[in-house]
């Protein structure tokens, strides 16, 4: 019987050391780190973590590819920077007005409708739209190293939440069946909702107005709201999620914290200090300091895509 | 060997049947009305459904005091009609303000410390408060046949919430002790938080402004957010759980939509149309009209505290 390495897309090493020896040590019953499976909870951050975030949000693809259907009934939308920016298709100037932008696009373009409505629009477009360069969906550009850590994770009695700047209702929809993560371990940005009946159905629907960005300080305030406990794995790849690492690691108990480095442009992309979005600068520094683990893409994984 | 009674709290007749039918119909592999596990979310209001909430909120309670404690730094808090009822101590005041006014008084009395250091706050008060007429301990004074209900569902893969106008940052530091629901399953209102280093920890401090009232409409939105699903079992006892029975009993496969009348004087308290907290008045007409299921806490409870 051969034994199978459960993360095998994970190249032998320090960083991979360091992750089998963190969670080995929290989950084995006599270990002077052990961790109660109740306090077991790890937070992934969503894009440029679980999937591709270049050239440009996927969320943001289908936000825009919504508005300028719904553009017609909107004439006040050319007065709103962002929304302008939008209605153009000028990426470098909506990435400019960075995730309230963003925040703002998406919310607009998803108003009105119920949640219901959103998450059928939603499956219908992740189920046919393709990234510009690598043409294919964008469900098949999710890093498989990292699909094997969240596995091998549950697997040692860890939940694990994805913790995104993206939309809630924009996740949902596809996270069970891609990541096994179900709705209720979604936390992200959500536009305000309001109760109605429509045709003797209770719905929520979704107003034009932002109810949380859970992004930078707000991801603690998402981690909070949702889970309620502290995480003690945190993993992101970008300065929107070192507050999110300085929460999970500063507890009482042992800690991991977690930046996936793009340093592959040949197989994916590369980028840091100064991306356009997904930008990590001062979470390097931080990371040095904190002596958060910061996995390098190209050296640290043998596979990227399934 | 004898068969034991998992609902031994509930009387035999019509109320026990419909539930045992309901849970049984949804759970059992081959029913016409099977519900996959993934969908089993059963969520339940806490005031006045699994604990009493007359004379007032126990959480009001809590509020009032440490507002007293805290009123020597706050003296803009005589300008504002609730927080003046709440320094007056003054109940009827307070009640006629509604869940907003009792919100804000929450809010204001919470506002400054960290979530952590509030748990800690709620931890000690509810070890040592008692009720004004029972002389017991708040968490005596939980419905022991709900705390069944609940367990049983437990044991039929349902996944037990609670979803109270009450404060979250109230409820999760003993539900877990108290109903077995852990911090992630409790929803409930909410002031903003925001994020911060103090002494080198992450911490979460309270704003005195809130961010979600979780009552009335207001919940439905809270499920949505927190659960992401819609819910098959609702549980309330007021006016202010309509729209969460609503809600659930309104999608497309089998749902039980449940009201606690409170028509036990003896035992607890009587109370309905006119009560100024926990009012059911326009929810038993809607009950009667959608077939909810109303339970006489007189006639189908044999025990109501522990």
């Amino acid at each position: 019987m051969t034994q199978v390495d459960p993360l095998s897309m994970w190249n032998a090493g320090a960083t991979k050391d360091r992750i089998l020896k963190f969670v080995l040590g929290t989950t084995v019953t006599g270990s002077g780190t052990y961790v109660l499976p109740s306090d077991r909870v790890a937070v992934f951050d969503n894009d440029g973590t679980l999937w591709v975030e270049q050239p440009y949000y996927t969320q943001l693809r289908f936000a825009l590819d919504r508005i300028r259907v719904l553009a017609a009934d909107h004439p006040e939308w050319q007065n709103d920077p962002a929304l302008k920016a939008a209605l153009d298709n000028d990426i470098p100037d909506i990435a400019a007005q960075g995730m309230p932008g963003v925040a703002k696009i998406v919310a607009a373009s998803h108003a009105g409708i119920t949640t219901e409505e959103l998450a059928q629009a939603v499956r219908g477009w992740i189920e046919s739209a393709r990234h510009p360069r690598f043409k294919r969906l964008y469900t098949e550009l999710i890093f498989q190293p990292q699909l094997q850590l969240i596995v091998f994770l549950r697997e040692h009695g860890y939940r694990t939440y994805i913790v995104s700047g993206g939309g809630v209702e924009f996740m949902r929809p596809w996270a069970q069946d891609v990541y096994g993560i179900p709705p209720e371990q979604v936390v992200g940005s959500s536009a305000k909702t309001v109760f109605e009946m429509r045709n003797g159905r209770g719905v929520l629907v979704q107003l034009p107005e932002i109810d949380l960005i859970d992004d930078g300080p707000g991801k603690p305030v998402g981690i909070n709201k949702y889970v309620g406990r502290r995480p003690i794995i945190a993993v992101g790849n970008s300065d929107g999620d070192m507050e999110m690492l300085q929460y999970a690691t500063t507890g009482d108990g042992p800690s991991l914290g977690i930046y996936i480095h793009h340093d592959d442009a040949d197989r994916e992309y590369a980028y840091d200090r100064h991306a356009v979005c997904g930008e990590l600068d001062k979470g390097l520094e931080e990371a040095a300091e904190r002596n958060w683990l910061v996995v390098s893409m190209q050296n640290d994984w043998n596979h990227i895509f399934s």
